[in-house]
């Protein structure tokens, strides 16, 4: 079990990458005992060859020629790590067609190619390993991909963006308006200059296409899945959620829905969601992920770290990298399916059509605070089969004629709650679109 | 990647086996379409032919003949589910030597015959696997071995041990003795007719033991660790925990020094503890369990769940037995270390003596209420170098002569805590054995 190294190479050496080279250097003891031989990073790619990123780069070749490290045939695995959608997805289907197997943190890439990738990598029979890509250094992947293997998973619920939870539980904390505490967070460095990826929940969308797939085998991209952010969030849906016992949380949300007819639909969705104050996902606060599984067997289970940064994101990739390595050494690959089901069996399943997923909501209706106003709205949600559970009339407002109505609704179907809003939103009185956040309860 | 069946070998068909049975009937597709092949259950052997297990056996070959069950060519995976010392370390011996590997979830064996078990396995060249031995249905070490392998892990903080915790949140709740709350664990099924394996901490060590060796490729046993259970804890230990903003949880607790000349050292430890409420250990409460783990590049982590029970047991159990089919089928095994380090690194660990371990201490004094006696103490904890945070000297005690003095202290050495103590109750104003629960912050 000892001997000689398998070699690495890094394809871009930003915050990540660096925090790779960290951990290759720092933790080579550790590494080398749990594999019985060394990991060596041989050689690095980037454009950037100037920017002291503060590591000791002696006996790493280091140039901005990446066909020439997917090339090197010291080059055993390579890291991707540029991140974006073509210049990523080139090189990693030139690795792989030279037979070196991937590592890659890039949801993005794999949310759009994945299938292509997948597919390249199993022609070739290369690995394609990718646990730093959801829930940054989070086992989430390898633990739905073997650890629950043996459970249908009836149910995943999962904070998986950093820069949103950071700005959910500030908004909570402070009762700031989002683009107050948005402007922090980007003077902080929490979040990027065009937050959209995060704040409109597109990266969450796209940890869930990854999710879905070693969850159920379910060939299906981000377009697949509905998607809303928490731009339109206000300090009164916080306070609201308080009073309620509730907490606000963007998630990724997939459930397993059989039919009578025995076939297996996959309901999935991200957006902002009230969970129950005590659950422990809803404790789980600033930049933190976590992943709430619910299996038919194991119950639920909950999966908790840093979903992102250099040196969590690094500890993924490494694990990828040691699990590889071993399989090399073994002569071998392809140990287990990437998306967890073996690629017979990866396959487009039934969605649930978004129109179709029920759950209880929160509204907000804003209307002038004329008397008969709620009984309007009451009867165009009646109309349309929403039974409301519970209503609090702000009194009337100071200055203001126009009060919110908040209502919580019981079980209400998708496209009902769609009709509803649209209709009462035409009401004269109402001077503002309704807003909407669902509930998740079975958490 | 199909074709035959990979065939299994049950013994013991309690409340476990009698789960992996029917996980391994129940999800039998999803298992299928994740390995590419099917997993059998060829055969069953229990002493206990009678009880109705409500579950289908046909095709199952159930007898008592666990000897004809090893030795059986169509039996390639052993699971041993009988608990106990001496009769499953000879069916697990037993079978290893027949080239079989072996699936257990029996801590207790581990950490006891661990050492001869795993190095009989590794000279035979088989594979034994025991996600179930701790913490359910958590693939905690899994998580260890492989999600987390490239981090030094610098400690571990586990809750591992459902009676303790459901009777300790039942104490919070209620305010009820220790004893009052045992028994009715008793009652409901959640604790034992004979609970000391659980209330002290022998469970919890067990298991911790196998953690360590996972974490830091440290050979231990469970007589390295020292061990307090809950039996000593009372009502007033509770309200003073949510006084000081704590809850008590019965901890395993390792933790990773370095000391100066660079030599790693291992603290290991099982004992009520008090921890910050607003962490997110925490908030497991009743039967559930959860470990968090901090690595140097991932940092704090978590993974929650069920730890206990016949189908989150099964579920661990299960998704070893497809592990290793894998192995099987791919003409292999030994993939990683069971104890994820290479056998030539598991040794012997410098350990941290019990009495160089510190923490901050809540203590309790019962002393007779005369003026000078808390001087005293404070005192004697002055003299052994223990510095006093805080203090609560409940307000005279209405009919009892005996108050207790409630003392927080700063980071205190064991050996200092356990001498004053020492000297404090050979005062005659101390009318009862002085209480101690450490405290632990940094979660």
């Amino acid at each position: 079990m000892s001997g000689d190294a398998v070699g690495v190479g890094l394809i871009g050496l930003g915050t990540i990458g660096t925090g790779v080279a960290k951990v290759l250097a720092g933790n080579a003891s550790v590494i080398t005992q749990r594999l019985g031989f060394p990991l060596r990073l041989v050689r690095i790619a980037d454009l950037d060859l100037e920017t002291d990123r503060g590591i000791d780069l002696e006996g790493i070749r280091f140039d901005s020629d990446a066909t020439g490290l997917i090339e090197d045939p010291e080059v055993s695995i390579v890291v991707e790590l540029i991140g974006g959608y073509d210049v990523a997805r080139r090189f990693t289907l030139q690795a792989i067609d030279r037979g070196k197997h991937v590592v890659t943190a890039n949801k993005a890439l794999l949310a759009k190619h994945g299938k292509e990738i997948f597919e390249a990598a199993a022609k070739r029979g290369v690995d394609v390993a990718f646990e730093a890509s959801v829930g940054g250094g989070i086992p989430i992947l390898r633990s739905m991909r073997e650890g629950l293997a043996a459970n249908r998973i009836l149910s995943l619920h999962g904070i998986m963006n950093g820069t949103t939870n950071y700005v959910l539980t500030e908004m909570e904390k402070t009762g700031e308006a989002f683009e107050v505490v948005l402007k922090r967070a980007q003077d902080l460095g929490y979040a990027e200059a065009d937050p959209s990826f995060d704040v409109d929940g597109v990266d969450a969308a796209h940890k869930l296409t990854l999710l879905v797939a070693m969850a159920y085998g379910a060939e299906l991209t981000d377009a697949d899945i509905p998607t809303e952010g928490i731009r339109g969030l206000t300090p009164l849906d916080f306070d609201a959620a308080a009073e309620f016992g509730y907490r606000i949380k963007l998630l990724g949300i997939a459930k397993r829905h059989e039919g009578p007819d025995g076939i297996e639909r996959i309901e999935a969705r991200v957006h902002p969601t009230m969970i129950p104050r005590e659950s422990l996902l809803a404790s789980v606060d600033g930049a933190m992920n976590a992943i709430a599984v619910n299996g038919d067997a194991v119950g639920p289970t909950l999966f908790y770290g840093a979903g992102a940064g250099e040196m969590p994101t690094a500890s993924a990739v490494v694990a990828d990298l040691m699990e590889i390595a071993r399989e090399i050494r073994r002569g071998s690959a392809g140990r287990v399916a990437p998306l967890s089901y073996v690629p017979a069996h990866l396959e487009r399943k039934p969605l649930v059509p978004p129109g179709e997923s029920a759950s209880r909501c929160y509204l907000v209706f804003s209307a002038d605070d004329r008397p008969g106003v709620l009984g309007q709205i009451a009867s165009v949600l009646g109309e349309h089969g929403i039974s409301i559970q519970s209503v609090i009339q702000q009194g009337r407002a100071r200055s203001a004629t126009a009060v919110p109505v908040v209502v919580l609704t019981h079980p209400a179907v998708e496209a009902s709650v769609r009709s509803a809003i649209a209709e009462i939103d035409a009401l004269p009185e109402v001077t503002a679109a309704t807003r909407l956040v669902r509930i998740e309860e079975d958490l």
